[in-house]
């Protein structure tokens, strides 16, 4: 039996924020004292995590200790080998942000908002993260006169402009993703789903540096198939970045460790990840974003930590034997999977010859799929049964 | 006080297939009979709509009495005034569509899927209809292993592609409009989102042709804002038609008349398509897809017709109330509304201007923005207290 | 028109941790000061309200001040007449409860929890509180296997017979009132709703004592329906306090003000809870648990304060209204709402004489109810068109 | 590896209409042709099964060939060995009962609906059914005006009593068991989860003959854990029955196959099922209740009925492996899971003396309870990799 442990070449990556949350919500105080980041940096190296990623308020919270503090911190990356692969901004923690950053309809909030994001992008780029992650948490409205979302959308997509052509001038590597959540903290949030995100990035004027960083949670927090909302992103060729974690349909935000929550559609998650169907897969880094629950003490965070990376590398181990099962190859011909890549017009094909054709829908619809003997298969690989 | 009585000039307008619903589900069976389209037409007219939208099968179950029909229908229209304004392929009743249509496994399924929507984009355009639905109902999966999404997306978008080019060949006067819609009858339904579709439009070869057609239900069973999708749809050029109904939030799609369900959000949707902050509206036909409930006898059914109607001009008439009231311009000011017009740089400025600013973000976090008294203002005015 | 203005009589009653909330969240920290509780009582005087609740946190943390601050506030109570018709303990806030007070697996926790209760109802008590609520967020598990929901039932059944019993013994005149909710902050909270807690309270050892404090959000958090669950609430005898607030659907805990969130919904609440349909009504106080948005300063505080009430006071007039048309008595008569009321079996009638009698369901079927007709003249007069 | 292949022992049990199942749904036709109760019979006995229900229109749809139908059924019974262990009525497909059976409007209605209970629990009585079912799907409204809900509740009581003295009086061994569904078909359905329907049964004239058949997808339509409900109606007394499936949260009612959609809910019942923490398991049939998705023709039909058993087996064996596993053994005992178990007051020990105790929450608070160790433990058994 797979030992499941992690290495550097798995590419898992852990937000400091992770690890480091303290348990307040909004009918709780703090359940853990705050995790010095060094401290983090060196016990998810020890755990074979290979990346972690930042706010800029879990980093440099404090101005009169920045240079000090980033100094100790590059030296805990240097000598742990990890890397920095993203980073992001707090605009949602301080009361300025109570509504919104770069969409709050005070233009000086906006101005603050961006001046904040672009000092921590040149921090980004400093410390080689390739991946600048944008979550509008706060970016939205309780009720339906407070916020014209036309102009908001103008506003975001001002800052997004603004954002690429800093980048690009600054010759810095790095691509913006931009991660969509339905509700919480706000009533609504815009850009609420991968969807919404995909269609506002084309109205950019730099659309190829903005892609999306989809969690899991979030999407599955409006009902949404998250396997099915990455796949149509890479489909896009926006999948820049991913947010793992657990949920339960529609609540709030659980963000359990990776594989609580909706486990079949962890696995179909990693299938999409790994490739499924002779697809091109998604090589970034594998980050998870979830938060230990309240219940547990430091331990219980490392476990938590260690879990994410397990259930990643089992499922990866298990989706890899689905797809090699000559089984499961003889259900998937017999469910017509590989026929929906044929085109449905033959090449050369006119329309007046597909309409002249003569189809007999009775006769087509008594062909059974067999999609639950598929779907069986795919299940007792998952339990480990086969 | 108004009547709330319907003219041509509201352009209402309603499916066939919504007051012809004949109430058969999951559970039942059918508590009304067939009703004949003519009469459907012929009512509706009483009533003040102004014109009527089909699928093929609404109106020509069957090939034999096809031209008769036509021309019975074609009369009706002429007589009343009526016109046709919509039309759409049924792609889901058939059993042979069980796995889609335009995405089915099954390559003859697709092929005879395509040949049924030129055919009835024939009649469409032969009656008179500018916009073409295809809302893909079946277009999904129940389980991971069967469907793989991205060939589903090269399909949909081969399909999509031939059709705009036959609409551009034939010279029709039409325009497609996608219907998105996360579940049921399937699973989970590709294009899940008015996002989702937006973004698939973008990748079409043509898509200045191809727009959406949001149903409020549709969005409100992911717990989506209908109102912020058909605005941030507006801010894409994408709203080309809607649907409106009613729905209590994630559950089964409950296709409630108009107003019904989330009444709030039914007052902020006509505020947007009336054109509030002074942006474009929406000036096509306001469409019902609703269904009238199993309690109902053919009498109910146009009380909830009826319905639709009015409270889309009570809700209109207050909605203009709303954005006239002086004490909600003050509260629109308070709450800074406008301000996020005004882009956030100012014309000229740099970036390093911008952060050379000094910000003090506790200053700017005390200043209230007096939403809920805005929020209680539009509660009064929709209650019609003020 | 009337004034909407409350008055003592209208028994409007607030949470101190309602205004006083400082709008801490998972993604924030505090947007406002703390409020100091008299002035929340003095400013509740002002608007109207009759009564306040408390959490013995909101009101008395700090030992060393206890009796200086109980002294300032009675005399603040006696100055303004208000009353303390409620009062609850916080077994939620402090991490020891980040498992659950009253059903903690620590057996020392749930000891401190028991003894954190006793003392504040003796402060209950000698404030004059009728009623006692239990709000038990924390009591629940994100995980299955750390939870045994028996034995968790039996703990919590231990503790309400010990306080029962405490209540009897001391003359107390207090009945108790859980609060159901069915998740956030834990992942699965016991006694997930109105009709869990009813179940709960019929084994108890007295359960004349207890009843349920069912809160608007929390039923439609699950999708429930408000107004049918404290209708049920009724039918048991069980409705013993309320908690009215707004809230849309499945998500995280809104919170929002009354009226907000679900506005149809609200109409009919205030219908069940005045006595529709000739049933008894509730009598107790009309208490508001609501969170102020981060958005407001102190001014929007009161602001949604005053919304609760008005919004009340206007669904209690339009509810009348509603009751007292000819119309809508006519449109009850048609849907046969009264016949309900009769027994299916005649007085005296035996099995055999129901069973002998012919039927004709097609006929029966025919029989068209009017719902729709019905419901449009509610909604007609929620909107003040009538 | 064990082979997973059901016996009479093991207790599984299906509906006729499971199997048997069309395809009709909102939006489309049968895609299956009618099945002959004989035929699923014998296949189902073939695969294992140990019993049948059935409702009333399932098995005798058509009076005159009532006798006949029925010899033939029994016939089939005997030769197979397969028992009938539960029946119920079809109170919803035909369109008398669009607005209910038992809590219809009509009182005509009603009185046949209770006529047609009375005739069919003869049948059951006559075929050995130990378990009667009242699913009240159509036991509802879509609006708040058209149902007196306490009206409803008296009716609904008013038939149970009735019911319950008429199998007194008959001496069948029969006991009735309440199906609960929070909406779909019917907007709002009364009774809405396991706790509304033990609250009501707890006021029945005779709550002894009276429990309940949770349905999991039922409660998870409703964003409720499944296995604390069933673990509450255990520690009521009240499980009476089960319906086994699978669901995706709050949407429509999917009835997948049991083990689809919350795979780790699904080994959480069985744990719960099966007696977990050495609290009393479920000994009735394991009955499931699911929809063979309309993709599959008769084979796939088989194929469904056949994973429903095959995970129960599998989540059966790895429950027991679970709690068997000494490492499990630990984490619980870190977890203080049986602490639970022991009284919050010790024996003989006073108030007095619990208020005495000193507590010291604070560093109560520090204690770490170590649940997603054990949470992480009972994932790879779920997943076979322990």
């Amino acid at each position: 039996m797979t030992s499941y442990t992690p290495s550097r070449d798995d590419k898992f990556s852990f937000g400091l924020w992770t690890v480091g949350w303290e348990g307040v919500d909004v009918f709780g105080t703090a359940v853990r004292p705050a995790m010095d980041p060094v401290h983090a940096v060196e016990k998810l190296a020890e755990l074979g995590a290979a990346a972690i990623s930042f706010h800029d308020d879990d980093l440099v919270p404090d101005d009169s200790t920045r240079t000090q503090t980033l100094e100790r911190f590059s030296k805990a990356l240097a000598e742990t080998g990890i890397v920095v692969e993203m980073a992001t901004t707090n605009l949602f923690s301080h009361p300025v942000f109570k509504d919104g950053g770069l969409t709050a309809n005070d233009r000086q909030v906006r101005r603050y908002a961006l001046a904040k994001i672009l000092r921590n992008v040149d921090l980004a780029a400093e410390l080689g993260a390739s991946t600048y992650v944008l979550w509008g948490g706060r970016e939205g409205a309780e009720s339906g006169g407070s916020k014209d979302v036309r102009a908001a959308l103008d506003r975001y997509k001002e800052s997004m402009d603004i954002l690429c052509a800093y980048v690009r001038e600054q010759g810095y590597n790095i691509r913006f993703a931009l991660e969509p959540k339905p509700n919480e903290p706000r009533g609504d949030i815009l850009l609420p789903s991968i969807g919404h995100a995909i269609a506002f990035i084309n109205d950019l004027a730099d659309p190829e540096l903005v892609g999306i960083n989809p969690e899991v949670g979030h999407e599955q927090m409006a009902g949404l198939n998250y396997a099915h909302g990455i796949a149509q992103a890479l489909w896009h060729g926006k999948l820049y970045h991913i947010d793992l974690n657990g949920q339960h349909g529609p609540r709030f935000d659980q963000d359990l460790r990776f594989g609580a929550g909706n486990l079949r559609e962890a696995f179909w998650t990693v299938d999409v990840l790994q490739g499924a169907e002779g697809q091109p897969g998604y090589d970034g880094y594998v980050h998870f974003d979830y938060k230990p629950p309240r219940t547990e003490d430091e331990e219980g965070v490392w476990e938590t930590a260690r879990g994410c990376m397990r259930n990643y590398l089992i499922l990866r181990e298990k989706v890899a034997a689905f797809r090699a099962d000559p089984e499961v190859t003889e259900a998937l011909a017999a469910a017509r999977v590989a026929e929906l890549s044929e085109p449905t017009l033959a090449e050369g094909e006119s329309l007046a010859d597909l309409r002249a054709q003569s189809y007999d829908p009775n006769a087509l619809a008594e062909r059974g799929l067999g999609f639950e003997k598929l779907d069986q298969l795919a299940m007792e690989h998952l339990l480990g049964v086969r």
